[in-house]
């Protein structure tokens, strides 16, 4: 499968640097065929200067333009093939059957935001009609709605190759909020990438885009660059911590700072409640087990703390997740990169004497073994970082606390977390609300009875949560609430229907429900100035 | 009058300080009676710590509580009374037809919040039903609502002593989201804002609010330790830029970094276009003056640019302007910094070579004089930082441009704005519908035919805008949308009703609009799983 190893900038292929980067197979560590251009300072600053030009045009197409453009999108991930999926099988070591449903994932993904862009509430307008004869002084007419930022820069991840990455929820979100995206390609699927991205041009061909609507950079040094180009307004990014909180600072200290929306780390912390223990404790530490490995551990929703109350039934619970996690096999991990981190992460734990190893093959070889740990509840309280910093992998971590209170008092010393999830029977459930309102104020997304890996794309979802678990709690990058991130409101006052978005006209042509003084309502309206 | 100066911290009041800081007569520059006891480190410990455990049992209080509160909050502002009126007077050099409309408008902002929180619209109630018969996995339960961030500093505007200061619109925005604030008085007013804090006090105490919902610390020193404190997790500011940037460098530097929310600097360029200069310049010339000069200038949104095309209109038009300013007469300002702040501005503008001065008394005394100036526009083209920041005071700049094509590129030039107007006819708008477009980028609000002075309180309103009008575009400090700062949403995936916030629940008992599988809905609903 030829690669070209070219930038993508306005629509245009670019090759300008004599650094070449390579792409590497997941599996035996070799270099594949081709070699990716690194981006130089200037193709960077073209990049972004392509987006901006399409910004003014992109923007104020209407949404169903857009929406138009973003299915394309999705026609034409959906016709990726076979060696599409091998190709990408290759880079990162994920199983076939995991690409294909991840294609569809992201193809679907792109075909909700067109939903939303349908349906017009992203727009969230609103109305405040004149009041000429209001003393002492008369309203004038008042409307809002909201419009992109701006140009976006997007930073894949490498555990998703394509719902983070190049044409996945970042890039989906910004794309529909009407900012163009110059992405910069995450070096473990260069090549997948480069596919992804000529499927996006070809979209945006087909359906008579602005050029410069969608670019790619590739190369490791590019995205101190990227963030500070003036010419960029927002990031999204999902990665490690060390990466978003660099990026997060650089951008912070831009002449003008500009928001970075940055997914990072999480430990997810699960709760066996004692009712759910006793009369399911077997089958949660099946489940729990299912859930760490899945993946080889590489979700950033993992469950990396497992919490309960000290009791017979815990101990035994504990022993049966250990037997558990001894039985799966070894994986091989995204990158060398990511096995690395995995290592020196359980070597932490190794060597920390108030961590205990209580089951799992010694780390070593290629591949990842999974790892179940116990930490004693005074870490947690003393807020120790090792067990608040994600162990990227197939690991989890195991605390007993004596009772309820010590419960309350261990997840308020928890940090932001993506999720949090109680394994409860309905007899715990009163008996825990506090603690469920503690949990509510640290996380993203509760669960009852469920297991965090897995993070469906609808309009409810929430992939955020407080820091260190994003750098935003406002924003989720996954879901369709993932476009708010790239909008900002404008006003309107005082102007003539002929000047106004359609959103805002007086005649309601979209069909979508305003806030129209104060009260929901899809009705045309009279101006009365 | 009395003032006891004591800081305000868990409904009580605490002076443990040695340090002592005045409030001074905005006339005579003497001290006012009474000494304020700047905040310890310890007290500005105890007043943060008051405010989160105020937290979880106030953002937990239904919302028709947290409306009954802000609603006392309301008529305790009515009845401040003349003797208050009169002390701001002094403190602020204002006239008292101002303060009592200012306290109108703040008790009636509070109103407005209330009104958001009966409505539920805040909340933006999602929920995607279980789907147990999907293929290949079947979807669970997942609903969404919002939840205040946490404990909010807000930091109060000498400009707006009532309006945007200590029972302003950040902190109605904040008490509205369920976030209890630690208020950080402005030192232009300090006894303005010991009154208000014990009407906000007072209403707490009626409505059976949280201790430490609100509390208030004195003292110049303290802004940074209550930035820099993790039990904050917002900020609303409103002032200079200087001031506005150093909390966010503050924020953004935090082992947990939070959101800012600064509205700090703009210049609010006003456009009059050809046709309407034909047919009633001199009527704007007059009535831009008025604009110029209201409240000695003093105002966010004050025009500091005014751009035109060259022709004998417009310069005809100038030299009404400049002479309606001239016949203005000098006002007090603010306070003695505000006054030096303003010379030291006019004295950078009278120093440059390509800035002209036109109009205005020579800037001696203890007053302002009105001030004209004429800027060549590769001044703005080349993005000077003179033209760029704000001259707080009665003063503006006209720029004469070449025609509609170097109009564009002045716009273009401008950074972020808080307010842009354009003063045109019917036949001027097609003409500038590019000029629109890239106002719309670059501001909060686009008014035509009005002024930017005067900011409408309600749905529709943005005071906001691109950096350095804030620091954040997607917010905004005026109007209902200013409580979206201070939220940030979460998600129950299968969780029991008994566990759900009563606006997720199925039943829907607060009756309001829920988005219920992509629809907007107020149906109650029966669980699938």
């Amino acid at each position: 499968m030829h690669v070209s190893g070219y930038n993508c900038i306005a629509g245009q292929r670019s090759a300008q640097g004599q650094t070449l980067v390579y792409s590497i197979d997941a599996h035996t560590g070799e270099r594949l065929p081709g070699a990716f251009h690194q981006a130089t300072l200037d193709e960077v600053d073209a990049a972004v200067a392509a987006a901006s030009a399409a910004f003014p045009l992109y923007r104020q197409l209407p949404a169903t333009r857009r929406a138009e453009f973003i299915e394309a999108i999705a026609e034409e991930l959906d016709r990726l093939d076979d060696d599409f999926i091998a190709l990408t099988c290759q880079e990162t070591a994920l199983p076939s059957a995991r690409i294909v449903g991840e294609r569809g994932r992201t193809s679907g993904q792109m075909r909700l935001f067109a939903q939303v862009l349908r349906r017009g509430d992203f727009y969230s307008a609103r109305i405040d009609q004149a009041l000429p004869t209001r003393t002492p002084l008369p309203r004038p007419d008042l409307r809002q709605y909201r419009i992109g930022v701006g140009p976006v820069a997007v930073f894949g991840a490498s555990n998703f190759p394509l719902a983070f990455s190049t044409a996945g929820g970042d890039t989906a979100a910004a794309l529909a909020a009407g900012c163009p995206v110059v992405f910069k390609a995450h070096s473990g699927h260069m090549a997948t990438a480069e596919r992804v991205a000529e499927a996006l041009i070809r979209a945006a061909e087909r359906t008579n885009m602005p050029v410069g609507v969608f670019n790619m950079i590739f190369g490791s040094g590019v995205g101190e660059a990227l963030v500070k180009h003036p010419g960029i307004q927002a990031v999204g990014f999902t990665g490690s911590l060390k990466g978003g909180r660099a990026l997060c600072d650089i951008a912070a200290a831009r002449p003008h700072p500009i928001p970075v929306f940055a997914e990072m780390s999480s430990i997810n912390p699960v709760l066996v409640l004692p009712q759910a223990l006793e009369t399911r404790g077997a089958q949660i530490a099946k489940e729990l087990c299912g859930s760490v490995v899945q993946g080889c551990g590489q979700f950033c929703t993992n469950p990396g703390l497992v919490l309960g109350i000290r009791s017979a039934a815990f101990t035994a619970f504990i022993e049966q997740l250990g037997g558990h996690l001894a039985e799966q096999a070894p994986q091989t991990m995204l990158n060398a990169g990511t096995l690395t981190s995995y290592s020196k992460g359980l070597q932490a734990l190794l060597a920390h004497p108030g961590i205990e190893h209580l089951s799992g093959q010694a780390q070593a070889g290629n591949q990842a073994q999974p790892q179940l740990f116990g930490a004693d509840v005074s870490l947690l309280l003393e807020q120790n970082e090792l067990l608040q910093e994600e162990v990227f992998g197939p690991c989890t971590i195991v605390i007993q606390v004596a009772d309820e209170a010590e419960l309350l008092r261990a997840v308020r010393a928890l940090h932001g977390q993506l999720t949090a999830t109680l394994l409860a029977d309905e007899q715990d459930l009163p008996t825990f609300a506090l603690v469920f309102g503690a949990l509510e104020e640290r996380v993203g997304r509760v669960l009852v009875n469920g297991y965090p890996t897995g993070v469906e794309v609808c309009d409810a979802m929430v992939h955020g949560g407080p820091y260190p678990a994003t750098s935003d709690a406002r924003g989720t990058s996954v879901g369709t609430l993932a476009i708010d991130r790239f909008l900002r409101p404008v006003c309107y006052q005082n102007v003539p229907d002929s000047l106004l978005p359609a959103a805002l006209q007086d005649a309601n042509p979209l069909g979508i429900q305003r806030l129209l003084d104060g009260i929901p309502s899809t009705a045309a309206l009279s101006r009365l100035t």
